[in-house]
């Protein structure tokens, strides 16, 4: 690792190469219209053409661990060979896991993916806090002391979402304290205080989200912002939704860049003409 | 898979073998005790161990996936192993991995665990629903479709769970609703209606929480119960929390037993004394 905070390593990140994150999710029906074998030769094929295709320019790739499971072990081995491609030709690598668990269980998770010298270790991962957010103190600590990140899950566009994210946290005597998502916030908000340029602890908020929903403005954190294109969001929408938060903000988008595959110089142009719509939109 | 649905073979391997769940949690501090070294050669010894002192007589095994994750891609080969290792020795896999996400990315989770020819596919999953029950809908279609389960987290014994668990879901006209833990119960409790002789969408709910917390009367599902032994619950305790559902309780245990390692005999017999003490218990 460089040594320094992955919020600082971020924002040299986003300055230098723009706030576009790209998933690499190996859909089964992407393989398809690639014209690939829905098998591990298929898998590799995809996930190591789009590093191919994404890492020497795009700010943050982010690899979705559940194609790469479906695919076993050897599937894994693909993931472990994504992410040392793609950081060796500059990219910082999400790995979207949302991994939760407590105590010694989160410790190994944070093993696995934040430790130096792990094979699975990336620049940051999604975590969920349905155990509470304290339950992912081990990961906390963990990417502190490897400069790692992690995006902690709060408010997601998905309409179920709303059945956990949007209850509300008991207040004082009784009454009807913030939400769920909002408490979830707070406590990333609090561990970022007085980082510069920015904290390492991000959050994952759906792009579609109501802006009324969540306050951002105390966080000093990254925000993962799922839903770019395919999901609904627009470049314009995104300044709707995080409004002074925006400069953090990383919005993801995979299937709308992924549909110009397999060709490598048409998937490129592809994330870059997004890219460029995002920095125009923000300006 | 034998065609049943989960439920009704969890049923009928707790009348042959009993409720004792034993956790595989190849924890560093594990291996030394045993004298293993940290690495996949040590968790392989650990793991295969385990499943040679435990999967001839105990109902379910659960391995802890973090643990196997840790070592990367090779860490999940030796879980793989220890997966169809297990079951073929008449054991029942419940592999805790409290994976949630949505859509297609859910729905490749459920391929990884839960689909028929998967490397990784157990008998059940541990899920976690911060994205909303809702959001676990293609994981119980494909554990429906191929007779397996899944364990939803509900109601974690740690305490910083509560920041969430706790969290009150709206009511109608705004009134203050059940909790999220109890919203999960009840949304488990619809899939499970009218199942015999058990519904087989499980719950994971703390073998220290209070009774009062939960109402899962209505649940007619399994419930995992981690922490007994080394979280301080006992057998006696665990009728105290959960009175008229104990007959479909696991208690789950790991460290107690763990720790009689790496001797085999030793292993079975702690492990043959904890599920004859329940099954005392429950009389």
């Amino acid at each position: 690792m460089s040594g320094a905070p992955f919020g600082a390593r971020l924002t040299e990140s986003v300055a230098a190469r723009g706030s576009l994150c790209v998933g690499i999710d190996p859909h089964p029906g992407l393989l398809d219209q690639w014209g690939l074998p829905r098998d591990v030769s298929g898998l590799e094929r995809f996930a190591l053409t789009c590093v191919e295709a994404f890492a020497g320019d795009i700010s943050v790739l982010k690899p979705q661990s559940a194609f790469f499971e479906a695919y076993g072990s050897r599937g894994v081995a693909v993931l472990e060979r994504v992410i040392a491609d793609a950081r060796s030709a500059g990219a910082l690598v999400l790995l979207d896991v949302k991994r939760g668990d407590i105590g010694s269980t989160m410790a190994a998770y944070a093993q696995a993916y934040l430790s130096d010298g792990s094979p699975l270790a990336a620049d940051a991962v999604t975590v969920s806090p349905y155990l509470g957010f304290g339950s992912l103190d081990p990961a906390i600590e963990e990417a502190a002391r490897t400069g790692r990140g992690l995006f902690v899950l709060a408010r997601t566009s998905n309409p179920e979402g709303a059945g956990v994210q949007h209850a509300r946290v008991d207040g004082v005597g009784g009454a009807s304290g913030v939400t769920v998502a909002q408490s979830i916030v707070d406590q990333a908000a609090a561990h970022n205080a007085g980082a510069t340029p920015l904290g390492s602890i991000g959050l994952v908020v759906g792009a579609t989200v109501g802006r009324a929903d969540l306050d951002l403005s105390a966080l000093n954190g990254p925000l993962l912002a799922p839903g770019l294109g395919a999901q609904g969001a627009g470049p314009a929408d995104l300044a709707a939704v995080f409004g002074d938060a925006l400069p953090a903000v990383l919005p993801a988008s995979a299937r709308d860049v992924l549909r110009h595959g397999p060709d490598v110089a048409a998937l490129r142009s592809a994330a870059l003409r997004v890219r460029d719509e995002l920095a125009a939109a923000a300006r």
